[in-house]
């Protein structure tokens, strides 16, 4: 972790900042959605995704304010203490001079509570977007740190298994939010399908229905399937992440939340996906393929099953983001 | 896995390996001893050593029989289905044709009770040098699947966590048990420093102490920290690896059975150990040290404190043994 920010004092900070972060200056983002806990690693474990995005831009202030703004008039929170941008923008500004302020403009495309990190891609983009016209003035983990912020405003606890592959892009472990202590793992390219079925779970319901224990001999499994899955992406071991992606805690009570949920991993594993789950606490559904073929097939496979069933859904087929946040306009 | 063996008969077995296999052949191996559990990795992980090795002969009889002989009078059972090295032989000439058997000397270098795998020494030496007499007719899934036996007799549950690094060296992941999927996992070579405080902890009586559910909460700190031991492994990330040795669910338990374990613990991490704990169900403690300096000090350390306890105690500086078990003379 970077301890930067305590270390120096408000001056110090002065002198690294001030000649470089032009006032009025504006920076274009797109951030990112993110499926988090990959199965198997419950809370630990995040793959950014390159589509779809929130876009945002985000204006450097001369005075010490956030200021949201809703491009296209969806309803988001306005206050910046209760929005999931603003939050970790108001804790960033506390550790700057007084006269340091942002303004945020926010294209909303990721639908909020759709399970693919909207809340997380939202503060990533603010804080990537902010540090940027700060001239990277703050490391990755102090912006995973303000970051989670967001996180406690939509769903009540700091997790970071959204907002660090956001903010590091392709597949992130946390290995400990106290310290925090994020590993990138590096992984195969793979493709990726997303189901998003038009109902809404909200993250902090799809909390409160898990059991406070579990089994050890259950612990065991999870925790020799989180092994495999490390090691299947950094080994690039395509068969043992299909074989790794199996969920015996939190699934089996989760998905009974989304509809059609057991036919779509059935179905998407028949049609030759490696395999996949729910994407955070749903009700999205993420497939992982080896090529864009396979994808495309399992996004068809998904679509048969919503129509079937009679639901509206979005679906995706996109790659991992390598990259995290994107600066557009800089 | 290798499915070889249930797909073909007898005589297509026959063969295959009765012009290989000659009888009255014998082979020497030294069977190692192994870390189970790597601390985080509970029944999942395990690491083999290249000292101490208990030293085996096998012989290939012309006749369906295991025979057992101590050859330096150690107490061991020699009826085969009782000894940890006859129970997997047992098994495996049932997959073989009636005229075929084995006999072991065994050389007992490891003490029973020991945590240092001294059973799954006895039972991965006997099948590996008995497939070497059979021109590796069995796959290295199959010699696990037979070598767990020994562990059945030894401690009533078919763990595989020090077979399995036994068998192919280095660190392995056992993803799962049913059906049998391990993994190799590479690593930078290690220096491993063990200290065998001299009192006997059965594998039985350790796996009873053990609550049968844990917090949730506990479960995810600990897949988060076998997730990031794995990455550092593979990462050749030192300072990872020493903070992922951290396990809230065993040890915590384990280590009163084991006087003067956190006085270890905590003196060999100041003496510059990038951490350990406890080598299997116990007593033995071990280390991990990026150089031979700091494991010899490591080692200081530890006979300073059993000497101070004044319990009696063997010590071991030694490497990641990254073959297994290895044919002497053959």
């Amino acid at each position: 972790m970077n301890e930067q920010v305590s270390k120096i004092s408000a001056n110090d900070r002065k002198l690294n900042y001030f000649p470089l972060g032009d006032r009025g200056k504006t920076v274009q983002v797109l951030a990112p959605a993110t499926v988090a806990n990959l199965v198997c690693g419950f809370d630990v474990l995040g793959m950014c995704l390159n589509e779809p995005n929130d876009l945002m831009e985000i204006k450097l202030l001369d005075e010490k304010k956030i200021v949201i703004i809703s491009a296209d008039g969806y309803p988001l929170p306005l206050d910046p203490a209760l929005n999931t941008a603003g939050a970790p923008l108001v804790e960033m500004i506390n550790e700057l001079p007084d006269n340091i302020g942002f303004e945020v403009t926010i294209h909303k495309k990721i639908k909020p509570g759709s399970g693919i990190g909207s809340s997380a891609a939202s503060a990533a983009g603010a804080v990537v977007g902010a540090n940027y016209l700060l001239n990277d003035f703050f490391s990755k983990p102090d912006l995973v740190r303000f970051a989670m912020f967001g996180e406690k405003v939509a769903s009540g606890v700091k997790h970071a298994d959204n907002i660090a592959p956001g903010i590091y892009g392709g597949i992130t472990l946390i290995r400990s939010i106290h310290p925090l202590d994020i590993v990138p793992i590096s992984s195969p390219q793979l493709f990726v399908t997303i189901v998003h079925p038009q109902i809404e779970v909200r993250t902090s319901d799809a909390r409160q229905i898990l059991r406070k224990e579990v089994l050890l001999k259950d612990a065991i499994k999870q925790w020799g399937n989180i092994a495999g899955l490390v090691a299947g992406f950094i080994q690039n071991d395509l068969a043992l992440i299909g074989r790794s992606l199996e969920d015996v805690i939190i699934e089996p009570v989760r998905s009974i939340l989304i509809p059609g949920f057991d036919e779509v991993k059935l179905k998407c594993k028949v049609t030759g996906a490696l395999g996949g789950g729910i994407s955070g606490s749903g009700p999205s559904i993420f497939m992982l393929s080896k090529d864009k073929k396979t994808a495309i097939e399992v996004e068809t496979v998904m679509k048969e099953i919503y129509n079937k069933i009679g639901l509206a859904y979005h679906t995706y087929v996109t790659t991992i983001n390598q990259t995290g946040v994107k600066i557009v306009i800089g």
